[in-house]
């Protein structure tokens, strides 16, 4: 939990769709659980949902469409530049659909945070709760990671974890393991904003996070 | 848990070291928990010391030294021998360090039960309580799951889930990983000897393990 009398960092969130997680890290800020200013909510999708209801929130919007640009790597430059230009610091991924290059990562390089629907290692990638299931594990989750060049690679800031019923399919999995994304993404990022955590090899301790 | 009218499934327990998981297997059979008739605990090391621990309570034991065959086939060929004059129908593996190829896989098909204390498929292999310190991972645990020739490739019977916690050591970690490795074995192994566990693809169903 955040001082209040401690700076808000200015941060982006990123969403392609409605991002839930983005609501839930803008009311986690309302409500003075997490420290930061979120200086603009940016879709690569000029339709995201998201961006009405940040709209209607007062919260600043973008839309930088992918496919205005030839290039991932041109896409990424304007991208960076756009955040740049509203002093953002940290950036968090909220359904974000896009592979971010090292042209964006290397601009904001440890400070790109994501958060992805299973217990990562296990379960990279797309369609990650049929994988699960069809894999037959017992449990899977959610891992909130600093976003580096691989698919889903980074150091794991926070994990939650839920049972997998015999009668899941993936939709329920789903909404089973998105209650803990709701619950975990607004504390590890307060941990890293808040300057909480520490690295020791690739693992963030000091979280406090269970 | 079984019923004790129920026939009673001849199974081996095989060793290398002291098989704290073949204690608790065998302690669970004695507490009536288990619808098991242990058969033979065998080590493929002479000094190991589960061999005594089984010799004091009634438990027959068997040394099958690896040292004594040229090759994995024929340790393999004669380790089903044994095991099959015993009338053995499963086989739960029990800290058993030698990794079992078709010549006996293929005798004890879809009869051949393992733990591994990391929440599969994350950290398959050796070393694995380090390894899911070193990746920075927020829990691990153990998996129960069905041999097939792959390393810890096999389908998940159960798993259970353990904290790892910002001071932990790969001792403290395997001893919190152990606790859930002996409660969880026997109640696997007994959902697959009492025939409560279905298949579908590779998932194992059935077993209300949580």
């Amino acid at each position: 939990m955040s001082d209040s009398t401690q700076a808000k960092v200015p941060i982006a969130v990123l969403i392609s769709g409605r991002g839930s997680n983005m609501v839930s890290l803008v009311e986690a800020v309302k409500a003075g659980s997490l420290a930061a200013d979120v200086r603009v909510v940016l879709s690569n999708k000029p339709t995201a949902a998201g961006l009405e209801w940040a709209a209607e929130r007062g919260v600043p919007t973008a839309i930088l469409s992918h496919k205005d640009f030839a290039s991932r790597e041109e896409f990424d430059t304007a991208l960076a530049n756009e955040l740049e230009g509203r002093g953002v610091r940290y950036v968090a991924l909220a359904g974000f659909m896009r592979v971010l290059t090292p042209a964006f990562l290397g601009r904001f390089s440890g400070r790109v945070i994501n958060i992805h629907p299973a217990l990562l290692p296990s379960f990279p990638g797309m369609n990650v709760q049929q994988k699960a299931i069809d894999y037959g594990v017992r449990h899977s989750g959610c891992t909130v990671h600093f976003v580096d060049e691989g698919v889903d690679t980074g150091a794991i800031i926070a994990q939650a974890v839920v049972p997998i019923l015999d009668d899941d399919t993936a939709d329920s999995l789903a909404a089973r393991i998105l209650e803990q994304e709701h619950r975990i993404y607004p504390l590890a990022l307060d941990a890293v904003l808040s300057g909480r955590v520490r690295m020791e090899g690739r693992r963030v301790l000091g979280t406090g996070i269970e």
